[in-house]
């Protein structure tokens, strides 16, 4: 376990390990010739999170950045609304714990983990209860985007997905701005990899609102919910959306743009804040989407 | 709210509403072209359980059979082990309620209740604590599986997946008994469509021994504790495969098969039971898994 102290800014001092660990192993298996296949498989470890020494959850994960999604769940679950409340964050693999130590106890702790957990269709459980209330206090810019913004973000994301790549079963999420990758994080779910974003959001005193969030996984509500809550006003996917996330998005107004790959995409709420600036080179077919 | 009564053996009298609605719903998007594209997309609805009208989980659910899925949630989460301790299982979209009611206190349950939640890489949480200790009382059949039987199963699966087809944005998930498909479950998570099918297996007394399962999501870990816990052998997945997924499935004696599509498909445990009975017709030349 390395600890290191990183200065979020000049009145916070937090303590992190350094516990990142592979994202994937090597494993051999059996195609269907009855040859031996060499290939990698994602990791997928258990890491229970202690709270002022009180046990919260276990989340199962990649292990890649533990201490950005712990960061980042405290924060999504709402139990922890101000970092300079955290003192330190110690994650052991030995263990499999993470540590957190708040500066003052948290006052309103067993009326927040009281609240129910919601689970969605798919994704780690997010805090319901009052969460709906919360949202309707979100204010999103209007933000214009561009198709050839679209476009040039799709190229610069051709070069992430590593591990996917490499072993399939994660899920890839990126904070861009522009057509600039900021963050991209996999994870073996997508949950997880929103949380990390959430968490180096906080750790840099990033803000939302110039940010495009981009997944490779479904638009489900939560997914809405949790782009809403970082203040990001435009969320790309590589796959497809369902009800509840729609109808997130249009009442929080975030533009929803699923589907896209290569040179298509299916804009799903947004469209007066849409420019159309780079037709397509290829005209396609009509086919469902 | 319609109510019927259906008799799952001649002891036990279970009152289930019959609550199911459509699992689509039509919405225009916009296209690269700026056209105008009429589709479908995942219906996505909130449900929240009451067990002898204590609150316990909201569950974000295609809703097509949320009987099934209540009943399987209540199995897989371990709060109740015999199907005749319940006596009513009213599903009312009114009030996106599902109403859980059995016949004698449950003796247990704020211990139940206490455990920690495990929220995966990819679906809603489930219950750990004593979990671990539990998966060692299950005892698997060692089963034969032939690759002649996985290409017959995957063929009979082509005929599926009609929500995906139609909308995307959903998993499914089959119960198989040789290459006869029992159920085919499609949910916007794939653990509510393992616990559909757990909810169907329990309502029909149906037994894991000679089953098959087969999932478009990944194996991780929940995956094979859900599908090990329903006494099934055997696991085959579309998708790829976790580390702890697949050091389970070695504990358990799961046999799993990933990445089955088509004429491939890697075994990843389960060789010494596994005739390779059918070559593929096309010799594919070796590629990344």
């Amino acid at each position: 376990m390395t600890d290191e102290t990183i200065q979020p800014s000049p009145k916070v001092t937090l303590m992190l390990t350094d516990a990142g660990l592979d994202s994937t192993i090597a494993v051999s298996s059996l195609d269907e010739q009855g040859h031996t296949r060499e290939g990698h498989i994602a990791a997928e470890r258990a890491l229970t999170l202690y709270l002022n020494k009180r046990e919260l959850v276990t989340l199962m994960t990649l292990g890649s950045q533990p201490e950005m999604l712990v960061l980042g769940w405290l924060r999504n679950q709402r139990l922890i609304q101000q970092m300079d409340q955290i003192e330190a964050i110690q994650v052991d693999w030995e263990t499999s714990t993470a540590a957190v130590q708040t500066r003052e106890p948290i006052a309103d702790i067993e009326q927040k983990l009281s609240r129910k957990t919601v689970t969605t269709g798919c994704g780690q459980g997010t805090v319901f209860g009052d969460l709906m209330d919360d949202l309707e206090k979100i204010k999103l810019p209007e933000t214009v985007l561009k198709q050839s913004l679209i476009y040039g973000l799709l190229k610069s994301l051709d070069q992430y997905n590593e591990i996917y790549r490499r072993a399939g079963a994660v899920h890839g999420c990126a904070l861009c701005k522009g057509t600039e990758i900021l963050h991209f994080v996999e994870e073996v779910g997508r949950h997880n990899a929103v949380d990390t974003i959430a968490g180096h959001m906080w750790m840099n005193h990033t803000a939302g609102h110039d940010k495009i969030f981009y997944t490779t996984g479904r638009l489900t509500s939560e997914m809405v919910i949790k782009v809403a809550q970082m203040g990001i006003p435009i969320l790309l996917s590589r796959s497809g959306v369902t009800q509840m996330g729609l109808e997130l998005a249009q009442k929080l107004g975030v533009t929803l743009v699923a589907r896209a790959k290569g040179e298509h995409f299916l804009l799903y709420h947004g469209a007066e804040q849409f420019l159309f600036d780079q037709p397509p080179k290829t005209i396609r077919k009509a086919k469902k989407s």
